[in-house]
């Protein structure tokens, strides 16, 4: 019997979304979900450490076999992706230091997944995962949701992976389609 | 008596320069630096991988105090950025791992504190090294001079650290002086 614990993890240097998804015989159920709350750190690498420490705590605890990790390919300026690039570092280091599988997915690639739509909107993600993997839970913070939609969209792309045609699968390969989109 | 081992890292995605740097009384000597070679390996988290082992390693191997890691506030393009974010993470990652103080400078700033000149190339700290420390090495590529240079820049900056005016000593203190440096 097939049982995997996928811990989907949605970084930015402000919070960090998570969520610990549980799949036994193609039931999907969220574990846990939660957001880790950084704003109000000052320090930049005590910032880096509550990330690091959080995602190693939580690899601990729920002993997840692969790590999926919300990652945009672009961004507003450099120094918030210098900040985002920093952020998912730490996300991927713990995987790496716990010897876990990491697989990043575009949040475009995120929302094709679940709702079949590239440019869906965080409520209609979160509309379709509530109607797809029955949860009860209260209301949480969207990084929250984020984070157990790419937990949800690894395992959908592990089961069945949507071929879309012109959609990169490598951030080269999406390079290479969107050269407009590299800002000089 | 005191003595510190202070590991120097000038982190990036397709080379990463490392210098282990021993002060006893005074006496700077570098004890070993090298480079590691990046450009090579296709997959994007085989690289991070690496520089997350590497650093590990390092820090077993030599156990040093504290890490100074050299860290641009802006580059090139928002793809550059984040893939040098997420090196940047894998070195501060594995700091916080070993539970090791990290310190970030950026270029100009190790510049001017080992040659005088924030605008110094990097023959003139190369050279400036190789006077002051005694450096009795092989030509090595510039990534392992620059980590040197980061690790000897914050051994100066703890003994006495330089008060330049109008240079920030923090990423918001730099954004805030510099506000076209954002690139929207």
């Amino acid at each position: 019997m097939e049982q995997r614990v996928i811990l989907g993890i949605d970084p930015g240097s402000n919070q960090m979304g998570w969520a610990i998804l549980s799949v036994e015989q193609k039931r999907l159920r969220p574990v846990e979900i939660g957001v880790l709350e950084l704003s109000k750190i000052k320090d930049p690498f005590i910032r880096l450490e509550r990330i690091f420490n959080e995602v190693c705590n939580l690899i601990v605890t729920y002993a997840p076999g692969e790590l999926a990790v919300e990652a945009p390919f672009y961004g507003k300026n450099v120094q918030s992706m210098l900040k985002l690039g920093r952020a998912q570092g730490m996300a991927i280091a713990a995987a790496l230091a716990h010897k876990i599988a990491v697989f990043e997915y575009a949040p475009r690639k995120v929302k094709l997944s679940i709702t079949g739509r590239g440019a869906a909107s965080k409520e209609q993600v979160a509309n379709m995962l509530h109607k797809t993997i029955e949860m009860v839970m209260a209301p949480v913070k969207w990084d929250a949701t984020d984070a157990l939609a790419v937990a949800v969209c690894h395992y959908y792309q592990s089961q069945n992976p949507v071929k879309e045609k012109g959609v990169a699968k490598t951030w080269e390969a999406f390079l290479s389609q969107h050269p407009h989109r590299i800002k000089k």
